[in-house]
């Protein structure tokens, strides 16, 4: 998915919101958003929102020296994940469908989103997720393509989210690659913020090695493009994952809720819809 | 009030909004907002909004040669709101406070504001405000100061917002200069959108010569700055004259709805909030 110009303001929303993690100096923080602007004639609207988002996130460690602005915020939002685990593993037990709860869980988690959102509330939005109806439902298509599968390539999103991704992963009863970013990027889930969440119990931990807020395949390792291409089954999570792996030809099942209207419009459904939307090739017949 | 970091992304916000009226062409447009990206080291954050929107304004002008991208809209706004005034008139008719009615659909003809936000029902937006507390209501002393005034200084903010404040006017019952923009800006009330709107019936009407969605006193006319010193009684509309006239020791009453959450907080309330606030200091006292 191409950025937009709508993704112009968003990135220097972004670089504010940024910029205050690391510092209460109006004036750096002024600065950060100048250098932002200057930068702006040289990025063409060619690229992906994530691929644009990785120059000004570098451009910002460079001024600013912070590797990991969002590194107590993360901790946080795992450590609060991790207290309403064992009740939402109660929840997913008596379900009647178990696999569905989880994934309507794993979707609820996306909502800890720095990126795009202001503010949120995990347990309002749980509540929320598990009785809202899908705009894209490819469910069943999604049983098929787990049944046959013999390993499940998990490309995380954010931390926090990524306890909820341990929910679903429990469920889907199969061996999981959990993919993280290379460095930190905003508050997406990196290796060590998978540890945190406790992936390493139900998962292999990869990280793709991209520096960006979404899986740009072309500055990834080798390690995790191979097994990008062999994969039979593939999960991406939330946004920026989809924004940069949209147009591919996988078997790839984007689980995310759409959060801003630019990548609604994409999709083809509202803000705020929640979304299970399988490949479009039939890979099972091939 | 000084602009804070949080303008900066809505600056690019109003530059995307006013390209997309100028123009379809997205490179056209990606232009602007490099240029404005560039200029943004230059922009220092102790002028108001309405100071750095101006110089953003200007370039907008230089590049496209467009000096009125809102004309349409500004005439469609008038035009509406022009069949919504004899319902309007029935309303403040019937009801037990007319002065008070008139004010409250002053404040609600200030929602007609493609600065801010991105998109209004004027209608809801009229029932919504007749029912509303204020949070700031400054009423008696209002009343006070339109007692002893023998002539008023009524600021304008919007074309189409101005059919409202003629409702207002006709209840005062005192000669008023309306004041308008000295030339276009966003889709602020100009000279010849006042006399669209039947201003001309009600007022002497008069450019503030300001080329700023404000009141940017310093580069306002001779004229106006007389008046502006010498006048007992000024009715200050909307956002743009608030971020300009927020400072000033006089006899200001600023009638808003407060629609960011920039000018909410200058001015102690929530988002959202309609506010009518009188000055401080006591003028009458004097």
């Amino acid at each position: 998915m191409k950025s937009c110009l709508d993704c112009i303001p968003c990135f220097f929303d972004q670089t504010l919101r940024i910029g205050r993690m690391i510092t209460d100096d109006e004036k750096e923080i002024k600065r950060l958003l100048d250098e932002v602007g200057m930068m702006l004639k040289d990025i063409p609207l060619e690229g992906t929102p994530p691929e644009t988002g990785r120059l000004i996130q570098r451009k910002i460690r460079e001024i600013t020296g912070n590797i990991d602005p969002y590194k107590d915020l993360k901790n946080e939002s795992t450590e609060e994940c991790l207290r309403l685990y064992p009740s939402l593993k109660k929840e997913v037990e008596k379900s009647s469908d178990k696999l569905l709860t989880a994934i309507r869980f794993a979707i609820a988690g996306n909502v800890i989103d720095v990126g795009p959102n202001k503010s949120f509330n995990i347990e309002e939005e749980t509540n929320e997720i598990l009785r809202k109806d899908f705009a894209i439902f490819d469910y069943d298509k999604f049983k098929q393509y787990l049944d046959r599968a013999d390993e499940i390539l998990y490309i995380g999103d954010n931390a926090g989210e990524s306890v909820f991704d341990k929910i679903l992963i429990e469920e889907m009863k199969k061996p999981v690659i959990y993919v993280v970013r290379g460095i930190p990027v905003i508050n997406d889930v990196t290796y060590e913020d998978a540890i945190h969440a406790g992936l390493d119990k139900v998962a292999a931990i990869l990280s793709s090695g991209t520096d960006a807020a979404g899986t740009v395949l072309r500055v990834c390792n080798a390690e995790f493009i191979e097994l990008y291409n062999n994969s039979t089954f593939i999960i991406s999570k939330g946004q920026g994952n989809y924004e940069t792996l949209s147009e591919e030809k996988r078997p790839i099942f984007f689980l995310l809720k759409a959060k801003c209207h630019v990548i609604a419009n994409d999709i083809g459904v509202n803000e705020g819809d929640i979304i299970l939307k399988g490949p479009n090739s039939d890979y099972l017949e091939g």
